[in-house]
């Protein structure tokens, strides 16, 4: 008799213990709550590494900020691309060279969490180049993959 | 000594259990399984009732579709607009009847989930008005509320 209220208690015990883990992991807390610091110190990094890559004309490391994907989309002033490897065609064809690369400034960076793992960047591109000053508006879309922050969608105008 | 062994088999098992919810709750299943039926149900309704009032000349209930928030972003190529009521502002101003407003019509909808209460939707928008055919391309970030889904951020270009 003893063994089995032993049981039942613990069996009581664990159940409490896996709802109240459960609650903890529940997906509907993001929009109030602040998101966790370290999320958006890495989202930042993500995004500082990419002007910085950019400003030493250096594409390749540039584009470890886009998920490594045939899903990964960028929408621009030429449509909707498709994949990681169009996105990369499509920059190294408009900004052939460092001249054409110019300054990048990426600015007003407002980061919003969907979830533990996603995350919407709106944010202002500048460049400064010897002839003009382009620049917009941007939306990523960021996911947390295992081997960090990636984005999956960049919608720039 | 029977009830201790008792009590580290139940904990062993109850941590076990916990674990294995806990893996079936993880965050990271959203991009690679299929999203809820319902909600990619729920989402292209929202979206197939702004159509429908867009071409009753219905503001009011297209607006419906968006997030009621001071938090509300629209990008477009006005730049960045903040706020439920700035984005109902501007419709009403960019559109003000019903030849201005023209017949919308949405295509190429692509809703990917991005946790079970966020999702963005990537499609085409097309005016048919006497004088002109505007159109192009939308990015959009959706919440799922108690209300239900909404549209929290708006990129148009």
């Amino acid at each position: 008799m003893r063994n089995k209220k032993y049981f039942r208690t613990n069996l009581i015990l664990s159940l409490i213990f896996a709802a109240l883990m459960l609650a903890g992991t529940t997906n509907s807390e993001t929009l109030n709550s602040p998101p966790e610091s370290s999320d958006l110190v890495a989202i930042r990094a993500l995004l500082q590494a990419q002007q910085e890559a950019w400003n030493r004309g250096d594409i390749d490391t540039f584009m470890v900020g886009y998920w490594k994907s045939d899903r990964t989309e960028f929408v621009g002033g030429s449509g909707i691309l498709r994949g990681w490897q169009a996105v990369l065609d499509r920059y190294r064809k408009t900004y052939p060279d460092k001249a054409a690369m110019g300054m990048m400034t990426f600015s007003d960076l407002e980061i919003t969490m969907l979830s533990p793992d996603s995350a919407y960047i709106l944010g202002r591109w500048r460049l400064e180049r010897d002839k003009d000053r382009p620049g917009g508006v941007f939306t990523l879309i960021a996911k947390k993959f295992p081997e960090g922050w990636r984005i999956i969608h960049d919608h720039t105008s």
